[in-house]
């Protein structure tokens, strides 16, 4: 357990600190909730803890499906170590269902099944507003190639397919989410790998029966209830109820500096 | 000359009429200037019969190096034959150097040269304001097919690379350009040609000597001194400078109905 740890990076709802191992980090998840682009900001109790457990869940997955992420393993409540990997400066938005921005940008009414899945590609940049690119953006300004742009598309497509198949099984539709990727370097060689979260606040899930939104847009639409429908997306997942409580009455299992 | 004529339809700039062939329009160049999407409006005396001279001269040049297009030949001071074609509706701007909303977008400086030229697709629809789309979007809603794509980013390239050089060998900068393509059909078989116009209203044009701009942003930015800009031009693309001057001193060769 560390009790002095070099912090990396603070993110809006993560803490990355140096890991036990050269190559490893670890992640911390925060109970910060944040919506368009931080203007909206609160702390959720026990937001983070859920969040670690649903991703953790997903990527522990997605690396037996043999889809690479940088997952290595839950440490405790709120933190997981990962591999540390090179993050690239796009964030991948795979697209079911109209919804959000695309229903704005297009004029396409939310809930309209999209005629195929789209992947769409957002420059991370805060003070821009991670505005929408194209693959001519992001070769021309070298923010990845188009070997890496295929790798991304191809990942996105197959965690899309396996996620859209685990949700549905839990009476979820998958909307659309976000990821992030990372080049991994290892032996001489790199790879494309998932980083970053998967998680009810990087996705859109609708409950197919009655329509209830159970993911972030709780939380940017003032429509309440964030905790407990992350809580209901843990449960329906098969990940321990108790854990899904503010951690406040419970021991720390570890201490953050 | 027809002294009645079919309104097939009116644009910002232009109107379409039937053509005296079956597959061929005519199409008359207004002088309305608008700019933000028709939110900005004023007439400008003689540009439509700049831009008819010069979208003429550089469609006649395309066609003589096997770049096919809509342009039959030019009727009139105001107006041309062209044959008629099924519109893509994508905006395709090709961009050299960074300026206008690219410029706001990614935050790059306008007059930054590009690392390489980017080809950007905007859906044509006003009431959406033109929203920028990636390949994935065009070809999900089938606005054109991946083919079709790959047939307009190459046309698009050739003309950038046929328009730096024309307007390079008459010191302007040709900053960025705005084009449109169509579906032409034609025994049995369909291509893609280049349709709508290439004029100082479509096109960022700036002196290479003074920086001076000779386009449409002298009129979005109220900079003044548009027609005097696109004489300028024309001057400079040998056009016969008689036509550049506003046309009411002058006798109207096909009355419009």
């Amino acid at each position: 357990m560390n009790t002095r740890r070099t912090r990396i990076y603070e993110g809006k709802a993560k803490i990355l600190y140096e890991g036990p191992e050269p190559g490893t980090l670890i992640v911390h998840y925060k109970d910060d909730a944040t919506a368009f682009n931080a203007q909206k900001k609160a702390v959720i109790d026990g937001k983070g803890v859920l969040n670690n457990r649903i991703s953790e869940m997903i990527f522990t997955r997605l690396n037996e499906l043999g889809l690479p992420t940088h997952f290595l393993k839950r440490l405790n409540m709120r933190e997981q170590l990962v591999r540390e990997v090179e993050i690239i400066p796009l964030e991948v938005v795979v697209r079911n269902v109209a919804a959000g921005s695309l229903s704005k940008r297009l004029g396409i009414e939310e809930g309209t099944a999209l005629p195929r899945s789209i992947i769409e590609f957002y420059y991370k940049k805060d003070e821009l507003n991670d505005p929408m690119v194209s693959e001519e953006h992001i070769t021309a300004f070298n923010w990845a190639t188009p070997q890496e742009i295929d790798d991304m598309m191809h990942l996105a497509i197959r965690i899309n397919d396996f996620m859209s198949g685990l949700f549905l099984g839990i009476g979820i539709k998958l909307v659309d989410f976000k990821i992030e990727f990372g080049r991994l370097y290892e032996n001489d060689m790199m790879r494309i790998v998932l980083a970053d979260e998967i998680s009810p606040d990087s996705c859109r899930l609708w409950d197919i029966k009655t329509q209830d939104k159970l993911d972030k847009d709780r939380f940017r639409r003032d429509m309440g209830g964030l905790v407990e429908a992350y809580q209901e997306v843990a449960k329906r997942l098969g990940i321990m109820p108790e854990l899904a409580e503010p951690e406040r009455s419970r021991p720390q299992l570890v201490k953050s500096d």
